[in-house]
């Protein structure tokens, strides 16, 4: 792992690292292709096996990386990579002859289990087996998959939950994307 | 509606209500049965028409009162009722005779298109039409739909945006689930 900070989680715990709503980047590659793009749209589908599901759009090459690999990544960006999250959300792979990821600088790192890259700046990272699904995938850019190695940046994450209080440092903090160039960022958490 | 504060949101930008990734409420009903129940896992589908997924577990009443009505609402709750977020959360409606909104003192109101009760101390709320996908309901407990109508509260959402800042009373703030009887809540919007 790219520092000493990412170690695994819990499978049956993963579900946990976009519990609370993050905004993703979904990674991808195939074939010596990689390419990146965010996705508010995702959610958690199961605990276990560990499942998810998010929105990729027929648009986009990494819906045809997705297809094509059977597999893509989760990456839980952080405040620190805000504006990357932005850049990459707004421009598609196509664009940069299938090279976004060192057209716009992404930083990342090898993954455990599938070949698409891991984003660097992120806090958590999901890496997952597609569960082929042709009808809601052709329907509704809905992609569903298993969880199959997962990690998280332990500042923030440790023992299956998230530490977010109010001594977090601000660029560690999650983002929840709003519109336009805005996100929410997750404050303290409390019990209640 | 229930108080001053509560407006139509134009159909378009409904999915803005849970983009950010908060905990909702599932609410329901059925020849004069009512439910509702939390659900961490919901999110976004398609902005025109708009359309929402949420995973409804196969033991809820709330999954009987949905596939019987063909409607659900997505109540987002905020932090004045994390309490009753939990305890709607933890209790079936089954263990209440099917009259969990009474029993637990939930507060609610008609809504303006289905049948599904809002809930009061939410600060938006989306009225849903299931959209059939049988496969996918039974396999993975997840559920489709088109919202038909949504409101919103102008303290914290207008004009299409969520309006978080430094001055936003804490009660208003939305829930993001973590785990246990933990939630974070939003923190100020920024610009990256």
């Amino acid at each position: 792992m790219i520092n000493e900070f990412i170690k695994p989680v819990e499978l049956a715990k993963s579900y946990r690292l976009i519990n609370h709503g993050p905004t993703v980047l979904v990674s991808s590659a195939h074939n010596g292709i990689q390419n990146v793009m965010a996705a508010a749209w995702n959610m958690g589908l199961d605990f276990s096996p560990a499942k998810v599901a998010v929105v990729i759009d027929k648009s986009t090459l990494t819906r045809e990386l997705v297809e094509a690999s059977g597999t893509f990544a989760l990456n839980v960006p952080s405040r620190a990579i805000a504006k990357l999250v932005l850049d990459v959300g707004h421009k598609s792979g196509r664009e940069f002859a299938s090279k976004k990821l060192d057209a716009l600088n992404v930083p990342h790192f090898a993954g455990t289990a599938i070949q698409a890259p891991l984003i660097d700046g992120c806090v958590a990272w999901l890496e997952c087996k597609l569960i082929p699904e042709p009808h809601i995938q052709k329907t509704y850019d809905l992609f569903l998959g298993e969880v199959i190695a997962a990690h998280a940046d332990t500042r923030v994450f440790e023992n299956g939950h998230w530490k977010y209080d109010a001594n977090t440092p601000e660029e560690l903090q999650t983002l929840h994307y709003v519109a336009g160039n805005t996100f929410l960022t997750v404050g303290a958490a409390f019990n209640a």
